[in-house]
């Protein structure tokens, strides 16, 4: 904690030339050595910020934000890792705004892009429409500057779409690094990726699916559960039996909780809408149906109702591999039975248990998205790192 | 006007140790240093910027505003404030974000924590309900950096609760500090802080609460006048009191606007909502008993409408100490009979001769709430003020 | 494109002194001198902001935004310029705030500007009402100043009134001064300044009205086309014919498209509302007489509705002085035929071929804006240009 040497140290012996100046949308489009920068990056943000030091590379400069869901965690970790870098946030609130009936993708991206460094786009409620907007975007400010519209181009993370959620996985890495001391001592760990019950419906996919199709890639044993019908979109998980099998570890899928958490090293429970109904629901949105999409809720809420035995409780934790002590993981919010509805995802005293636990996997989130940023928006990150040590310019001054 | 040093020798004289990384939730959490700190640390603050000298501390950092009932004048002087200083602002909107229903006050406090340096609040509806979440929003924060959860932890400000607006009051007296040329004369001057007609109902109570609870401190004569009905919280009369005592001042309870004024060198003529039936409207909004609302809030208006007769009018101001140059006071905006309203608080005359004093009242908020900060993050205010004065960054560079 | 001292010695030979802490209403307030300063120094903010050279003149401070219409791309064009200048964006949303009913725009204007530096205001749906709230903004924040409540003057830009939309015309001159090479190259060009359809109604008058009244000024030869019954502010009408007689160019009024692309070097079609329409408008409004309205609307789509045929076409392209090349301006967005609307102002064939020089017009805007800010906040803007350029300080900081 002296100083970031450790992750210069490690960044020196990585190829990552190809996040400058790219996109950050799937961890699926990064190589292992990327996401490995990734993480020291953001280990050397927060060590930075935590000995007072100035990470500010923008003295002046704009992140554009669109959240097409609601979001108070993701939207907090977006501005704080923009004002960390010094960029100011622009939030573009597609109902104040002018955006013509019609108006096009190209159009409104192209709009927003003069002058800004970094465009966040949170688009996860239908399936198949987020990756698409995103991919529209990026490829609309990559046009815009080859015809010279733009004078650059401005990056895009992905604050979580219908398929991915790299910024809320990346954190979980950055807490699991820290609470096992080390990327390498992830190797082997038993992972029970599963689903809880929720008096809600229609909770996003892309949690479970960033997961899944991560982990494994570090070396993480992961095991799906989730009851019958509640599938996740087919081609991330075969994504994920992919990774698996290069890295030699196991990806497996069960029914029920209890086998997921046998000998768990981390738990991982958390509600998500069945694909299939999420897909129904995507057309008869575009259909306009307003009766179909009703139908569809009850429906869907009578399904998840059989499932109410789907929460975590402290029977289920005593059957993993550190009892009560094993590492309990969650998003956040959680339903919790007891607390905010009467059956939830977790009980609450597991959930008591943990709460430190989550918040610090929560705190990461910051971190992983200003260093997403840092490595789009600087050619030389290594160098870029050391230059700040060295200013030790602080951040909060006091005399 | 030539330099700072004249509120440094203030500071140097008192002992104000007690508000670094503390809250400012209430004057009275405050010993009458820290208040006095709290004048001379604004007053620099106000110096520099109008000698165009830079007090920014925060190379980047956020300030959270959480606002739960509408605002212009407070939320523009915390974003001012904060700007000050160096923060970005950063609003948590209740509407846009994802508060899970029964989300908790704690796990909300920790989620916009992270990387932020000052949390404001207004929570001023509800009897008994501001005070209580502001509370729970300190000691949530102050778990999570027990817990390591925080790095740092953000000190908390009011910006208005249902018992006190802090903000509002030291910008009171740093105007009549202004206009009496220093603390010490404000000794002996009375005060009239009256009730006043006002067509709206609801008017917080917090207004003159944070007056009568101040002022006796600082030596003033403080005279409340209300129609029958219209009484403040009882803790806070005796409060009022009891400052008084201590203080060797008088606090007087009277019936008349007439009586109040008579020989008031400061008057402070302000609707308030009459504390019984607030208190009755808290439990009706509890129990979601939409139809008791409406009868209590018809109730109440025709209440209101018994006392026409108290608003401030030329006839009224001849009675004060120093007839019509006597100084009005009102947060504003107020209720303006013929202007805003047929009747309200104020004739327009009166209004029109006190409107620059209002206005110049209102222009110290923004340095009353960067003092606050100031205070909260700097070890060493002494220090760290001479350090800007002497780096003299300008604040707006001219070639 | 190596330095900006091109742009420093146009500076040095104008008189433009008055530009200092006074307002940008419109563009007809301004001598010729002011305006050709006002390219020059958004031309050269441009430069060093290609260059990755800081043009932060404020340490801190706010811009404060008022929009009483929806915005996208001007209100993040002032977003953007705010920030390029060092200034942190505060948007007055009226929904939010506690703007009293029957509060004076004296008090609202004076409680947004302590430690304001600029506000911008757009106001531009009823005629007349926008620019006397700019008047009244101005003169307000005028008098407090004068009075001691301000410490210093914000100064005003318009964001676009109901007679003029100069921040829109003056980055549609930047866009023509870069595509011709220069100022002096815009002599005699034909411009044709011509309504289009749209299926919506009640666009707003002070597009084509800016365009009329600022492109004579500087040689150039403005035809202006209208359907019958479409005609635009009589005086700003007046005005254009002025400054056409002043500059010895031509301002003629014709009555179709056609007409007006004959032989064109620059077509700029948009739909407009009918003055007269937009009176009546204005007048309900201030009646409240919502059936009226409804009933005016109604009116005024099957007044356009006659009109389809005002829409550029590729046949009518062909009639310019350019053909297919001749430069087609829009300031966005438009009704594209075939793509946001059935029928619209163009057709998409059109749309498409010239989308990148509409896109570079707007990219003007941010650096327009920004000029008009430098310039108001500037006592010497060769000299302040001059040491920004010299310190060479980076935007966006990389080792």
């Amino acid at each position: 904690m002296s100083d970031i040497q450790q992750y210069l140290d490690v960044l020196s012996g990585l190829d990552f030339k190809g996040m400058y100046n790219s996109d950050f949308l799937h961890t699926w489009d990064k190589t292992t050595d990327e996401l490995k920068a990734l993480y020291a990056t953001a280990a050397a943000l927060r060590n930075l910020r935590e000995r007072n030091i100035s990470s500010k590379i923008f003295d002046s400069g704009l992140a554009v934000s669109l959240f097409r869901d609601n979001s108070t965690r993701t939207r907090f970790s977006f501005s704080k890792a923009s004002n960390l870098l010094g960029l100011e946030l622009q939030d573009l609130d597609e109902k104040k705004s002018q955006i013509a009936h019609g108006e096009t993708v190209r159009e409104t991206a192209t709009m927003i892009s003069f002058m800004a460094d970094v465009i966040g786009i949170r688009d996860d409620m239908y399936i198949g429409k987020g990756d698409a907007y995103m991919k529209e975007v990026s490829e609309s400010v990559q046009q815009a500057y080859a015809d010279g519209v733009l004078d650059h181009r401005p990056t895009l993370i992905s604050l979580q779409s219908d398929s991915d959620h790299p910024t809320q996985s990346s954190a979980d890495m950055l807490y699991l690094i820290k609470e096992f001391g080390g990327l390498e001592n992830l190797k082997g760990k038993k992972v029970a990726v599963t689903w809880a019950y929720s008096p809600s419906y229609g909770k996003p996919l892309s949690c479970p699916q960033s997961l899944i199709s991560l982990l494994p890639r570090f070396g993480m044993d992961v095991t799906l559960a989730h009851p019958e019908g509640y599938d996740l979109m087919p081609e991330v998980v075969e994504r994920a039996k992919g990774y698996a099998a290069e890295n030699g570890t196991s990806f497996k899928q069960v029914n029920t909780m209890a086998e997921a958490f046998e000998g768990a090293d981390i738990v991982i429970p958390k509600s998500w809408a069945p694909y299939v109904g999420m897909e129904k629901r995507t057309n008869l949105y575009a259909e306009g149906d307003d009766a179909g999409i009703a139908a569809l809720e009850k429906e869907l809420l009578a399904q998840n109702a059989t499932h109410q035995d789907w929460c975590s409780t402290t029977e289920l934790m005593a059957k993993t591999a550190n009892g009560q002590d094993t590492i309990f993981m969650h998003p956040l919010p959680a339903d919790i039975s007891g607390v905010s509805c009467e059956h939830g995802e977790v009980m609450a005293d597991v959930f008591d248990m943990h709460r430190d636990g989550m918040y610090k996997e929560a705190s990461y989130k910051p971190y992983a998205i200003a260093a997403m940023m840092f490595l789009q928006k600087v050619a030389d990150p290594v160098a870029t790192l050391k230059a700040l040590e060295d200013a030790g310019t602080p951040r909060w001054y006091q005399a």
